[in-house]
């Protein structure tokens, strides 16, 4: 702690001028990459190699800029961080690149890098000495789309060996921007599977990741494709797509009205049945859910309200069909799927609402109008965490347990 | 191509103020973005935004300068490039960073850009409409590293299909720089044996792909760390790792002596017999191959030549345990396991060397040696092609239907 209090009188100088002990290399570095590193206040130092550049700097949340040290190098220690991942970059003379020194992650579009601000005390997303199920690469094609896609199915530990046994599914949505690995190599999703089934917590699952972007010949698949300022950057010929805000202060490019109806369709045509032509899984309503996070929050409430004989259970993580203004209207409102709360209480088992607590209160407001509507739903508030990873796993491993506790299947 | 003659008259200001319509987005880029894009003759058009640079670069064989327009886009398209997948970097006054507009590959110790510049007129490693086996991911505790590990496990299409089936097994390992995830990323192994598999050229097998980097607790771990120029300008302090040049014109520095034996000791002990435990396979020696290419074809010689009581099948890609130099000497090289032709002949069914044509005679020069010694061997050479992924999708596609033919399995 004696470093904190002599990199507080000396400013960063001393603390960057050797790799403090006690600033430990982020989890996502490139092997034996000793920078991005994070202090146990969480304060994150940056280091990159530009010998003749003019300006550096570190994106995360704002601009943080770096100096020039006299081996070429550039270093900055940025403020505490709140815990959890963050996408970061790096901009040298204007150009906005990733970080060499750490993992890449494909995340607004491309493949940025990111740091792990670790949650202390905790390993319900660690590799933990339990019975391990596998994530596995599925390649399927979709008639909608006309083309092959690839889809991550995780499978509980006992699957391969109890071959008489059927499982429940969940579909499980990656955010904007980013796609099928996401919930692997962003979520952990396996380790959190694996921790919540070794205790019990949840039942046996098979889940099944893909990705939003699903267009058919033809269709406008801008939605979908590199629109982070970042890569448009290098895409000037490319128009600003849907959803986005093209510049600080423009207006924001409004989604076409039929965002998301290629991918549903193609849910039903193509994934749900290649999924259960090709793996054992238990068949009907109550053995299916479908979640997803941000975006794919929003696309699973487009996809499943409207198909509540095929879904029993619903998560929305950080996204929904509700909470982004305070117009909510049981009766017309997401299409009118809430108009008779009696109805809905019967078909659907759970409705389950997650946000960060740093997000804002407007999935809480939505909670609270379906209960006051007469709509049971579960709300779950990530304390400390924003609109990203960590609030999305916690969201997992809260939503999980939850899941096919009715079921009269034969998974074990 | 009438617009190459037009580009060919006024040089490359026309053909890259626009994005010509035979210059096609490389296959590796990001959802959206336009370049790199390869035209027909293979040329290779880059664009990078970085409006306040002064000097902006193409890192591929040899630097290749770019010119920077009034929008702030650096642009330039280099020579025809051979056939098949390159690593490549941008470097910005001095920054030495991956090409955001392209995904990411991990090589060299990080995550760089690639293209591909494509093979004409094959399929064998893409997507067919034939049955798709998966390639699942699986964490496993070594005891000899005391770490979690992952690696990858190609099954074939009939795996679950088959549950009384087993199946052989190939052990397949990446190069130097690379992890557990090359031969599907950058190898798509799962398509080229789908394809071979369907087409009924090979066996259906296992194959497992696991990670080059296994050092015990307190071991350097230099020798898999992130050792490429690129990552270490980011990393002054950290020592030159062994097996590398340091910088121009500086000597090689040596591997160490007990490299490797790590790797063979967590294979033996941890690897194999988690594989045996956890995958329907065929047991014994002729049921279980060994590959790699570049370092990892050092790997395999190194750990299977010295344990043929284990493996019946080898394979080399760019990579064994000679062709570095015209020394070779029956008796005693690679630790004299050549010694008795007779022996070895009885024992290894398939010793498979292969090589890309443009990588120099010394696998050739090997394969000879072996030859005239008495020691039957497959030499394959890929035409046309380097010390790059392309050269091992062909060797794989050439030595995997040697495979196992005559095993007496219930592999169907």
């Amino acid at each position: 702690m004696r470093m904190f209090l002599i990199s507080a009188l000396l400013g960063c100088g001393l603390c960057l001028g050797q790799s403090a002990d006690d600033c430990k290399p982020s989890s996502l570095n490139i092997p034996g990459a000793p920078y991005p590193c994070v202090y146990p206040d969480r304060r994150v130092a940056f280091r990159v190699a530009a010998p003749d550049a003019q300006k550096v700097q570190v994106r995360l949340g704002g601009p943080h800029e770096m100096t020039k040290g006299p081996d070429g190098l550039w270093t900055v220690t940025i403020p505490p961080q709140v815990v959890g991942f963050h996408y970061y970059t790096i901009v040298v003379d204007g150009a906005v690149v990733a970080d060499p020194a750490a993992r890449t992650f494909f995340g607004g579009g491309w493949d940025n890098s990111a740091i792990e601000v670790p949650e202390p005390d905790v390993d319900y997303y660690s590799a933990e000495d339990v019975p391990h199920g596998e994530v596995r690469q599925r390649w399927y094609f979709s008639k909608v789309t006309e083309k092959w896609r690839r889809c991550f199915v995780y499978t509980p530990p006992e699957y391969d060996a109890n071959p008489a046994n059927r499982y429940p599914v969940l579909y499980l949505l990656h955010g904007w921007g980013e796609n099928e690995q996401g919930w692997t190599s962003q979520g952990h999703v396996e380790f959190i599977m694996d921790n919540l089934i070794a205790a019990k917590k949840s039942k046996p699952m098979i889940i099944v990741m893909d990705n939003l972007n699903a267009v058919k010949p033809g269709e406008d698949a801008s939605l979908y494709a590199a629109r982070s300022i970042i890569a448009r950057r290098s895409m000037a010929d490319v128009p600003p797509p849907p959803g986005t805000r093209p510049a600080p202060g423009a207006a924001r490019v409004g989604f076409p009205a039929n965002w998301g109806e290629t991918f549903t369709q193609m849910m039903f045509a193509d994934l749900i049945p290649m999924v259960e032509r090709t793996y054992r899984v238990l068949p009907g309503r109550e053995n299916r859910a479908m979640a997803g996070l941000s975006m794919g929050g929003a696309q699973t409430f487009k996809t499943a309200l409207n198909n509540l004989d095929i879904f029993a259970y619903l998560g929305g993580f950080s996204g929904s069909c509700g909470g982004r203004d305070a117009t909510f209207d049981p009766k017309t409102s997401c299409d009118g799927a809430f108009a008779d709360p009696a109805e809905f209480n019967k078909k659907v088992k759970v409705l389950f609402l997650g946000i960060g607590s740093v997000e804002g209160p407007g999935t809480k407001n939505f909670s609270d109008a379906l209960a006051k509507a007469g709509i049971h739903n579960v709300y779950f508030e990530s304390p400390g965490t924003a609109h990203e990873w960590l609030t999305w796993r916690r969201c997992l491993n809260d939503f999980a347990p939850r899941l096919f506790q009715t079921s009269t299947g034969s998974g074990s």
